[in-house]
């Protein structure tokens, strides 16, 4: 019997030639990774079992991203003992503020995840470099813990959900609307422990940020991991950015599927998801009554160079709504500095946006844009939960690049094509 | 008898042809200030006093600038507020998020601050202003409210004491090094309750960035004011910016002086105040085996153009300290946009440094860069008490642009010339 993509990088880390959905195996890790509000509790753990080396210094990832640069002095505490044990261990992944980026934007970026790879991470959304061909999961600090030690962790293979996406994507649509409408579709719990796994015409030809903002929010649907099958597209991301072998594997033809969904994506229209959870999904339009007080533009679900091109080609020549802050943040410093060299800051600066060095800030209701009572902001970020960007009475609407600016423009949720037009 | 240029400013705005040391004085104030942090108290005062309008749309400025973009929920309530009072009043200088600055920068860059003006905030380092020849000083948010509904405020007059600074100040030289010289000369309360005058060869020289740097630190000396006559660079830097009448005012030569001090600047060396008072003033050299984990650069005391330039002109080709996080804060959202055109940001992203959006942040402890226990900074900011920057058991070194630099390449306070040689 064949295999999907998920099973067959879960049984070679196994050393196993098969596994099935279900079955418990022990397999090795690629990369652990964990950040300034779990790397510290990984790290007490670590400690309290008795962890002296961590088992590979190549192999752990510490990232202080979430309230980095320090927001105040808990965390000022909390980024002084991922760094404290950084310098210790000699982790060689460890990236300091002015040096960093978003955990789940840096790794790809920088090319320490590779296709084939086993990564977990201590955070939700570390499900990104699915996108790469890899499979990589969320994990709590205890299993953090454990496989700093050990270089191991303990998986339930998960089924897999196969989605396919068919048809020409139009030009209002980005991995962001398409994994908004899958989400919207199959609920919150939809993929509970399964693994999403995204095919069709409309992803061979997405680019890697927008599968990447993909694979991101499937813990949105409650799976165990998003994933690609790595094609021209992947090995042209990782072409420059590998400097370690990888392994491509793909699903095989007689793989088998809990279920396989389909969706004709030829006519989508932009989508928002509403408050307070990422399946309240309509199209845009329905939508477009709502004043806004705020825009985020960043986070690991779409901070990447091209969110920024998106969005820059939306502002371009406008102001942004009197009434709106629109706060920018490039997920790591090499989006910052390509964002420069394009011209992209100076247009968000001349329309009157704010643009931040990299953090996950708002997204998570950090600092960086916290909301007020009754405040309501678009975000491109993945969860609009109560209370997520400040006040447990404030509204996050979540949706693409493309939508958020125009929203900046509008003063209120807007389609791109009032204010760019259809020529865009 | 003559009269100071702080006396004389103070007489026009009072109505008056004289008036003298020690008299109380009721004027009328050309500009009435409050931030994020003082605004909403003053907004409350003027509430409860009766309040209905501001006594003049044009004349209040509020500015959120010390806890924005909001660091939490809190002060994202603290700006919803002085929001809110500005939408309701229509107050003209009203400057959110992404089209504003740190107020004592902004003020004087849009030209809102103009020679000969009476200006009171609610914030100690609104004595800035002196530098382009007004008479401004920080008041309390009770004060404000009193005259955001009246448009005047009592003083007493006070004493002035004469700087003198004569000399060719060499390369390493600033006016952050000129002022801390002179508390570390005059202590923390040598300046009580007076004005403090700058004059001499060294000012008349000195760009109108140097002049900022040194009116708003007069504060720091326990003075109410710091002033410096118009010139030729004021007169230069206005041109662009004034928009209304307004009047230049000179000191009497036969005006009366509580002491005139003297300085040779000549030989002088870059200064560094130690933990835990701006007073405790010594050369670079004396204080360079102390390692340091943060530098900041930035705030209303050096985080305008010509501070990112002269950092820039240190970090240019080199890279910042493994164990330095380097704080980049340009004051506005133009020193952001000129930083960005004249290459200075591509500079300090090379570097690895981190460049904010504007705001006070770390200056007094807010937000982009709070410190751990134990933990040291370098900054250009006006305020190393304990705990200023963060956790009470950590230190802060006040330094100029060029010594904060230098310290951030090499991971210890360093004098600049240790970086880029003498031929700087």
């Amino acid at each position: 019997m064949g295999m999907t993509i998920t099973e067959k990088i879960l049984a070679n880390h196994a050393g196993k030639n098969f596994v099935e959905p279900g079955e418990l195996i022990m397999a090795d890790v690629d990369l652990a990774l964990a950040n300034d509000i779990t790397g510290p509790v990984a790290i007490e753990e670590f400690k309290k079992a008795g962890g002296e080396k961590v088992f590979n210094q190549e192999k752990v990832a510490l990232i202080p991203d979430h309230f980095a640069p320090n927001k105040d002095i808990k965390s000022a505490e909390l980024c002084k003992s991922l760094r404290e044990f950084a310098k210790e261990q000699n982790i060689l992944h460890y990236y300091e503020v002015g040096r960093m980026g978003i955990e789940h934007a840096l790794l790809p970026e920088q090319g320490i995840v590779l296709p084939g790879d086993l990564v977990i991470g201590a955070d939700s959304h570390t499900c990104t470099y699915g996108a790469l061909g890899a499979f990589s999961t969320g994990v709590g600090s205890t299993d953090l813990a454990f496989a700093m030690m050990t270089g191991q962790c303990w998986f339930k293979v998960p089924e897999t959900i196969k989605f396919v996406y068919y048809g020409k994507l139009n030009k209002w649509i980005t991995g962001k609307d398409l994994i908004l409408h899958t989400i919207g579709d199959i609920g919150v719990d939809g993929a509970l422990y399964k693994a999403m796994e995204f095919t069709g015409d409309a992803i061979s030809s997405l680019s890697m940020d927008g599968r990447l903002t993909m694979a991101n929010m499937a813990i949105e649907a409650g799976a165990k991991n998003g994933i690609i099958n790595s094609d021209d597209i992947t090995l042209e991301y990782i072409r420059s950015r590998a400097k370690r072998p990888y392994n491509i594997f793909k699903s095989d033809e007689n793989a088998k599927y809990a279920d396989i969904i389909e969706y004709n994506v030829e006519n989508m229209q932009p989508k928002v998801a509403l408050p307070h959870l990422p399946e309240n999904v309509v199209d845009v339009d329905e939508a477009s009554n709502i004043q806004i007080d705020q825009v985020v533009i960043g986070s690991c679900t779409n901070g990447r160079l091209e969110d920024m091109r998106l969005a820059a080609s939306v502002i371009k020549g406008h102001k942004v709504h009197p009434y709106v802050r629109m706060i920018v943040i490039p997920a790591t410093q090499q989006v910052y500095q390509e964002m420069m060299r394009e011209g992209i800051t100076e247009i968000f600066i001349e329309a009157g946006a704010a643009v931040s060095t990299p953090t996950c800030g708002p997204c998570l209701g950090g600092h960086m844009g916290v909301l007020a009572k009754g405040e309501k902001a678009v975000s491109t970020t993945n969860r609009n939960f109560v209370g997520r960007m400040g006040h447990p009475e404030s509204e996050v609407y979540l949706a693409s690049p493309l939508v958020a600016a125009a929203s900046a423009i509008k003063g209120r949720i807007a389609h791109p094509k009032e204010v760019v037009g259809d020529d865009f």
